[in-house]
């Protein structure tokens, strides 16, 4: 038997683009797709965010729940709330996005740490259950994505289903290994 | 209670890629994928067959058959058994390719006349009750593909269901509607 | 004999990639492009500064100068120089960059004002002899601005040709015409 | 001084797309942009036919030809002039086709010879004065397509200018070197 990590609550400080917070507690027994961008890392605006936008219209009518989560771990200052805003506004993303909150110690923002991303673009897909059934840096394939989205909405959803805090979490290794900071054709690096 | 058309067996003269002749009876409990195509079809060559290819690689692993069906239904003697076979190489597809039937009376080819399909390319999607869940002419997103057979891979084999032979069938329409015949950019209409 | 404008003296405020500021006057006799963009328009990011980048390198061996032109007409504050030398770095640009200065009167900075220019991105190819020979507002394919400048660079450089400032100018026309304000996949109008 | 290439004469079987067969003689005084190409080719299909497609468009109103040339080295019968015609009908192919002549010895066709062409597809740019300034096997991105072509139109015609049968023609080097015969994503190797 497989046993999934947990996720864990999300922090954030301000929502975006819907009326109330978000918790990820009283999205039990709904898919949710996370996805931790920076509005100035270039593969989550030529691929991350065009593709979570497309996964909110496709699945509109179902119980999947795609939510971006600004995490921002460099440049803090011309990445802040308001360059965010226009930033939503020109690209007209219309799914929920939050604002990870920052750390009080170190430059990554709590949620970004507690997932243990590596980076931006990063998508976590989230079971009914709760559980973490993927976590992917980098561009992820639309037939891949499309897949697994659709196998956990189809997955019933067992309310009394225990999940232990396990770390034999299934997850997508990125295609290459890299060793530097900074942004390249997969993403940006920690 | 929807109510999906069942499946008809396919028509196929002759099987590539593959040591034996493959049925849909024997498919039972798997999901099926059937992209039917004329080599010189344009949107087919563009767009469907890669996109058949990335599903076969993806799905591997699991209970989903691709197959391919060469459904020609003009210009039948330069897309012959041998232009095909060609084809196949040159385009390195490596799942099984099955030649439609022609038939007796008409230049539509057997399957795709009891498929009812509308021209090249079609995507059939076919559930493990040998349902047909998806058959769309033209153009279809990854994303949205991926999803479909993402939720019927995850989906039961209720081995004691009773399909009926309805015409509910849950079929995307095309979003333009073609009066020609010929090829365009969603493909070659009958 | 058709006449082409003269091309108006940038109006920068300050150069980003380049040690020393740059004047159109100190280009004669080269051929100059203009890429006029805003770093948080969509249609730039996407389309125009990846164009520009690659012209850029094709070039890069020949008298021809590309120039980016930041022409912030709308949410200054969150595309200052601070943001803008972000981007510039995160998206790897290494052409030099102007600023172009805010105008006293509206939102429009001054060398956009001078070209009358319809938003961003725009590109103005301007001749050896300082002369407008393109200008478009929107998406250009790149085999038509290879075309063009490929063009230009042949051309001879004529030192005692005098042009007269007429408004005969040569403009691709965008393919359709837009009402209103704001941005959408031609680029972000004023 | 750089010395090219003088462009050997076509040796072309049959010409479609055009009511009368046309030679280079004819062409003198214009730009000539020759695209070889075999119909089973899939970089043909994906990138080098709508480049030429796209490129004919373009210079429509200027003295610059772009002719296919069908030079079929492998698989022969079925790649003949029937199937090129459906081929051309199906792709809308609108430029003059020229079918290579086939050599009485060997495999490849009598022009593909002459020209050392190293597979499908290939791109040859001949200039005014009949000489051969590009030559290249693969794909080669429009911004550098359009630019040789523009600056070949805006070259001028020197009638007296004698060309020498010099082998230091200007050819791009493919990125990759190949050792195998068959098809990849540069294209086909003879």
């Amino acid at each position: 038997m497989t046993h999934y990590q947990r996720a864990p609550e999300l922090h954030v400080s301000e929502w975006l683009n819907t009326p109330e917070p978000i918790t990820l507690a009283q999205l039990k027994g709904e898919v949710v797709v996370l996805h931790a961008f920076q509005m100035l890392c270039p593969t989550c605006v030529s691929h991350g965010l065009p593709q979570a936008q497309a996964l909110h219209k496709l699945f509109a009518d179902e119980k999947v729940n795609i939510l971006g989560l600004h995490t921002v771990f460099e440049h803090h200052q011309v990445m802040d709330k308001a360059a965010l805003k226009v930033f939503i506004s020109e690209y007209r993303l219309s799914f929920p996005i939050g604002i990870d909150t920052p750390s009080t110690q170190g430059v990554i923002p709590k949620t970004m740490q507690e997932y243990m991303l590596r980076g931006t673009p990063s998508i976590i897909v989230i079971d009914k259950q709760g559980q973490i059934r993927l976590s992917h840096f980098g561009h992820i394939p639309d037939l891949a994505l499309g897949k697994i989205v659709g196998q956990l909405v189809a997955e019933p959803f067992e309310t009394d289903k225990h999940t232990s805090p396990s770390k034999d979490t299934d997850i997508f290794k990125p295609q290459e290994e890299r060793a530097e900071k900074g942004c390249d054709q997969t993403g940006c690096s920690i």
